[in-house]
């Protein structure tokens, strides 16, 4: 019986392999010859899958944003509003362990996304998917009374969109600011500004 | 006589000729070749003054975060509390028509600050050179009693800091989503969140 190859499996095996290297060595820096012996398979293999570094970039991004969104649907389920919202940006966020790897990924992706019609794309396809499901959050928030009156929710999707980007570059570059504890002080922050302020006694 | 060169001058226009070439074709495709024609200059002069792409790409960031931070300097001047703070983060971000070029040399700068130490501690010079600033504007405005009781100072520089970051990469790759009435509605809701609630009638 000739060998079954599961290319699906194989694409993303290399794919891994593609976020470590640009983890540790930055994406400028990937070859062909270092992702084969990274993942442990031949060149041709590599190029099969992958005919140019950025389709290498391509699917490195895409596994993580994957995995970030699979953590999400996994962490937002049963709940709504402001706690949903909550949860999916603490699986968004760059904590550690994994946060400053996968923000070095996105880092890369940026630069290169700006190059390409084709990756900007793939950029504002899923950035399009996060933002609808904080816009649904932020709605159910209005519906249960919790969200305060003044905040647009709009606004609001475009705020929290930007300040997770922001925290992706800030992961990378001044990782001092950006410890797990000044990050979920943040995410508090932020979700505290969006709570309608408890009824005051005696009004 | 001979000619009298004004190297900082000449400096300053090359990396002025890196910076539309950045924000035209990307770095990845600035090729000394082009920085010579785009300047004017002999292929030579350029090599003299930066003699690797790192250093170019330097010279275009410095470039750019100084004529932000003159603005800024031009703009706080004789303001203080979240009044500076608003003045200051309007220079700051990707407004039209400058933002979306700015913008794009700072998504090339942090790509390669990643790999690079020196890029990385420069980045970090100029970032906190602002992080003070916010951190005296959000003290003034606590000393004349026109920030909220809630805000941690320290959360909040992050958070803005954070936010006017993200703010470049979405100029770049979501311009749809970042017009000049967005990124302005979106410095109103920032600038309301920190600022306390009016004193209500009656209590």
């Amino acid at each position: 019986m000739p060998k079954i190859v599961d290319h699906d499996e194989r694409r993303a095996h290399i794919a891994d392999a593609v976020m470590r290297i640009i983890a540790r060595d930055g994406f400028e820096r990937v070859t062909m010859r270092e992702i084969a012996t990274e993942a442990g398979y031949a060149h041709g293999a590599i190029v099969r899958y992958f005919p140019n570094k950025d389709s290498l970039l391509e699917a490195a991004f895409v596994r993580v944003y994957s995995a970030a969104h699979a953590r999400v649907l996994g962490a937002i389920e049963g709940h709504r509003g402001l706690d949903a919202l909550r949860r999916m940006c603490a699986e968004i966020l760059p904590f550690s362990p994994r946060g400053a790897a996968s923000a070095r990924v996105v880092l890369a992706f940026w630069d290169h996304a700006a190059l390409n019609e084709h990756l900007t794309l793939i950029h504002e396809h899923h950035n399009m998917r996060w933002r609808d499901l904080f816009r649904t959050f932020l709605q159910q928030a209005r519906d249960d009374d919790e969200l305060a009156p003044q905040i647009d929710i709009e606004t609001a999707v475009n705020e929290i969109a930007v300040r997770n980007a922001g925290w992706q570059m800030t992961s990378v570059l001044l990782p001092q600011t950006a410890t797990d504890e000044q990050v979920e002080r943040g995410l508090d922050a932020l979700i505290a500004s969006y709570r309608r302020a408890p009824a005051t006694v005696g009004v």
